[in-house]
């Protein structure tokens, strides 16, 4: 998989930060510059959110973070990258000049993205040497856990440019589309602005207010866009009779006084007060870091359900979330975990997210199995019972699971998991899995668990294959001498004297 | 709080069909009267949708289904009523023509609804006797699972129907926003009509391809939407400083060329025909009823992750959802459950959704713990620890669970469970649960758990208290003389014969 090597960063505000974010929590070193005064407490900010997301978005196994290093020079920052993302002030002077900096200090091969959201990359890349390897990579706020860059090539940018682009995207966890021609604001600000455009008119007109807005949005159509766009969810309402049948119906539509759209609103003082007062008095209860957490929360939990989606196999963002896991343990099972005779195997870290906690805020009981059940599923891919080897037929099935509540895990704690192979067979593998305050290391819970290795499609249980079992072989006898657990081979509310 | 007491549905398509389906599902009795030779065809699939929809989305107890009957006059239909739904095709005069007819043969204190997407309410309620209590009630496909309703009232309309309207909308799992003005298309079609005609010319400029259109909106600003509006997301934008730093930093764009709308596309044959071309090419391997089917599981699966949201107080649809459950449970608070001395308490019934599944389409091994815990809650409730008990500060806590998988759940498949007192005492709780597959009874997984009475606030645990004692003490005499489940007391891996 085409992969980026070395990341540069000019320009470090929510845009550039959450690029940084993007970079580093892939594993992959980023150099900044970015003269602002400001910058490395907004970088740092960012990246907090961003790690605090990421904590709650996978339990599969990032990388070790990137190294985030700021220059003095953009030079310094750019010498070494071949991905250089630029995500300066929105003017097109001052983009085209530092773009043309880059230009001169970088590797002929690097690609530079422009984060701009509106420029046309022919004006950006006017002065430029190797104008070819200049695109735009427009992202969405908040970068680090939307996954959509609108990719736009100027006059002279090389096709294989944005190719290339679009698939060192998939590694970060993100998606990249081909714009056919470049216009000002691409396609996603055109739609934008045209919503946006006829939102101040409601206001300005007194139709409804910001928070009526909002609501009239996000218990509507937001919830279909989330997960279907405008065209195949039309393609639905058309029934079977399709999209023809869908435009013929609504076509004459568009003849009708529908929009106020073919005039500008004057965003005059009163205009800006009278949205600025309903925005307050919609959302001022609570401050931007705490709506960017809830949004933040709320993105994960979305992408989650729709990991979920399409009986499973992933849809749309959640398609997204599953490649990249995919992505992150192909490139965790390259390295080689190393199994004591003295302690347990640590096998998986996360955080606990807000779908995954009660109105008291402690974790749901459910939440501790699926953990249980993640910490398992990374021990069968140590003895190669992986995404390809279920598909080909045969799994383990958990026939029971015994869990001790020890203590309570809260939103937003770290938490770590460790395994310990009791005992196994041809056919069985019996264990005992602790979930550990990552801080402290205090015990929270413990599942003892037998699974039975199946043959799925005949739906009975079957002989492990040797190398499977001899993988677990390894396992088993380095911890043949671990101490039995106290709360293993007990019956529910027996007492541990027993 | 207000309710719907008899509803009537003149005209039945996708929407009048969806919004039967509202009525019926929240143990509304229905009327309806569509002439058309379709009609029940129609109303009869979008029901089944809705049902299968409704069982993945909640485990909380639906009131047995209202009865939907199919009249031979309007007249038949609407006598009864007290809010009745018009959704007839989108004409102004015969919309008009048939709530004149359904003002006078309703009862005067009726509401009556229209489902219009686009007609001022000033214009409809013309010729009617009672135009006081007509007003536009806009739903948004799918109507069963979406729950925003624009309410829209014309000059006649009075203020109390909108505000009747808008509670009585709660318990049906909806959620009535009020427009303080009428225009044509009020907000959200105003929103969506902007959003079209621009897209419209992206598609017929080459700019992009529907598929293209749809992957910008549904993995950038749609996942914002579904959880937050335009103006919250823009607040956020806009950082500490807010609403009026943003304004102040984006309204230059309004003068920039960001938008084709002072201009009308010309839909003709060759961009219609483009356009259903590019949908095929995107969507055509799936059928429109596979399309819905994914629709659907993801709406479900985003609402439930919603539900989680704002640390698990809810958040946007989510919350609607738990208001929508808070409401369903206190209904069914009201009616006794039998405890029999012969039976295990017959608690829960749902559906497997897709957000349960694995890609095999099995359910994953947590939301057994998920169903089981669900059950316990039920059990709670029904000895008094509802939620108004926890918010005052007790609770019981799972202490341990041991699980056996005896079958397998699949995608779609109905299940019920039971729950079987095993023993209690002043702090504990110890029962055994089983789920079962609805339609065949069998047993396809039990859960034995061990549950502690706790002041949640001090982290201890303390006696329940003497009214909770006494409600658990009726279920343990009860369920004394049940035999003792083969499954329990048994450690993991303990054989059946010791």
């Amino acid at each position: 998989m085409s992969r980026i090597q070395k990341a540069a960063c000019i320009g470090g505000g929510v845009i550039g930060g959450a690029w940084i974010a993007r970079f580093a929590l892939a594993g992959i070193d980023v150099k900044v510059f970015d003269p602002h005064p400001d910058a490395k407490r907004i970088i740092g900010e960012v990246l907090a959110n961003a790690e605090r997301a990421y904590g709650m978005l996978t339990t599969a196994p990032l990388p070790k973070k990137g190294d985030v290093t700021f220059c003095d020079s953009l030079e310094d920052a750019v010498r070494d990258a071949d991905w250089i993302q630029e995500s300066v002030p929105e003017r097109l002077e001052l983009k085209r000049g530092v773009l043309t900096q880059i230009d001169a200090a970088a590797q002929p091969a690097a690609l530079i993205g422009s984060s701009t959201s509106g420029l046309m990359p022919t004006e950006l890349q006017r002065d430029m040497r190797h104008p070819e390897r200049l695109f735009v990579a427009h992202p969405y706020n908040p970068v680090y856990l939307l996954p959509l860059v609108e990719l736009v090539g100027g006059e002279k940018t090389a096709r294989s440019v944005l190719d290339d682009a679009k698939a060192k995207l998939v590694p970060i966890g993100m998606k990249g589309v081909i714009i056919k021609k470049e216009i000002e604001a691409f396609v996603g600000d055109r739609l934008l602005e045209s919503v946006w455009r006829e939102a101040l008119w409601l206001i300005k007109d007194d139709i409804c207010d910001t928070e009526t807005l909002d609501d009239v949005i996000r218990y509507s159509f937001g919830m279909r866009w989330a997960q279907m766009g405008l065209f195949e969810t039309y393609r639905i309402a058309g029934g079977e009779a399709g999209m023809r049948h869908f435009l013929a119906q609504f076509g004459p539509c568009l003849a009708w006084p529908w929009s106020k759209l073919t005039d500008v609103v004057d965003l005059d003082d009163a205009l800006v007060e009278k949205i600025s007062a309903q925005s307050d008095a919609q959302s001022g209860a609570r401050g931007i870091r705490e709506l960017e957490r809830i949004r933040d929360q709320n993105l994960v939990g979305i992408m989650h359900a729709l990991k979920a989606g399409d009986d499973g196999r992933g849809w749309g963002t959640g398609k997204i979330l599953a490649d990249f896991e995919k992505y992150l343990w192909q490139s965790a099972e390259k390295t080689e975990t190393t199994v004591s005779a003295t302690e347990p195997l640590r096998l998986l870290e996360t955080r606990v997210n807000a779908a995954w906690v009660d109105y008291n805020g402690h974790m749901t009981e459910h939440r501790y199995l699926q953990l249980f059940g993640d910490t398992a599923d990374a021990l069968l891919r140590l003895v190669g019972v992986d995404m390809a080897y279920v598909e080909a037929g045969h799994s383990y099935y958990t026939v029971e699971t015994h869990i001790r509540h020890l203590g309570e895990a809260k939103l937003g704690q770290g938490l770590y998991t460790t395994l310990q192979l009791l005992s196994s067979d041809r056919k069985r593998l019996h264990f005992f899995t602790r979930i550990h305050d990552q801080a402290s290391g205090d015990l929270i819970a413990t599942a003892e668990q037998l699974m039975l290795h199946v043959d799925s499609k005949a739906g009975k249980s079957v002989d492990a294959p040797a190398d499977v079992q001899a993988k677990t072989a390894v396992i088993a006898e380095a911890h043949a001498n671990l101490p039995m657990p106290d709360g293993a081979g007990r019956s529910v509310g027996q007492r541990k004297a027993q």
